[in-house]
């Protein structure tokens, strides 16, 4: 099992690219961890041989980046606090966990 | 460890019956998955040999199955867009994931 | 990976615990189990010779303990029933369940 925290900002994109990928995701609303902000755990359940191509589409969508922040802009669609010179800030990233699976199942 | 992934219809009626069956349940609210609208994730800690009944509760409770829907009715308290005549839907599921445990603590 | 559930009173003491201990845990929202209240699910990855610290850390912070209820007063900033002699009442508490990793991934 793929268990992938993302940022809020990230994971609409994320849910997207796993949908066109046909990869069932389930979402969690979750705080803290690495990320600062408000996050998205994501559950997803799947067979060993598509692991590799999981985690490339959580790296292509979720990725640690800088982001030039344009003086009195907003970032991730919440107004930050006012800024008089643009500035390079850090967005994006994912923690991943691979778990072990014993079982799946649906009923 | 089992995870269980429930429509949230079927949420309390698994509950009911964990809880008749002394079964302790962590709930989290989930979205997603291969279950369309909201569902319930179950986290439920279990030793090896009470595994099937977990999974025969969550079968009993939650299996997918067919139900007709009368004209003009609503289906688990939302109701749905205007159907002259009655149709058969699809409700409940589940998607279970059994994860090992190195260690299970109580504090 | 540590997955501990405490209750919601315990929680913020336990999350600076571990800020202290550069420890970065992933917090949910959850319901049920052995605590009868609200209650959050901290998701903890961390290298194997440091879970004896992390255990520490929860049972510090969430053992489940007595509490002396004064009459009229309030237990977690929950006024509660009115009781008209001091009780000792049952609070905190955690459950926690260590899974193997396969794999971890920071992007
Ligand atoms: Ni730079
Ligand atoms: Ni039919
Ligand atoms: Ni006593």
């Amino acid at each position: 099992m793929v268990i992938a925290i993302v940022q809020d900002k990230d994971s609409n994109r994320l849910s997207q690219a796993l949908v066109e990928s046909n990869i069932r995701a389930t979402k969690l609303a979750s705080t803290g961890g690495f990320l600062k902000s408000g996050n998205t755990t994501f559950m997803i359940g799947i067979e060993e041989d598509r692991i590799e191509g999981v985690l490339a589409l959580i790296k292509e969508n979720c990725q640690s980046r800088e982001q030039v922040m344009a003086p009195l802009s907003s970032i991730g669609g919440n107004v930050e606090s006012y800024v008089p010179y643009p500035v390079e800030v850090q967005v994006g990233g994912a923690t991943v966990f691979i778990l072990p699976i014993d079982q799946f199942i649906q009923f």
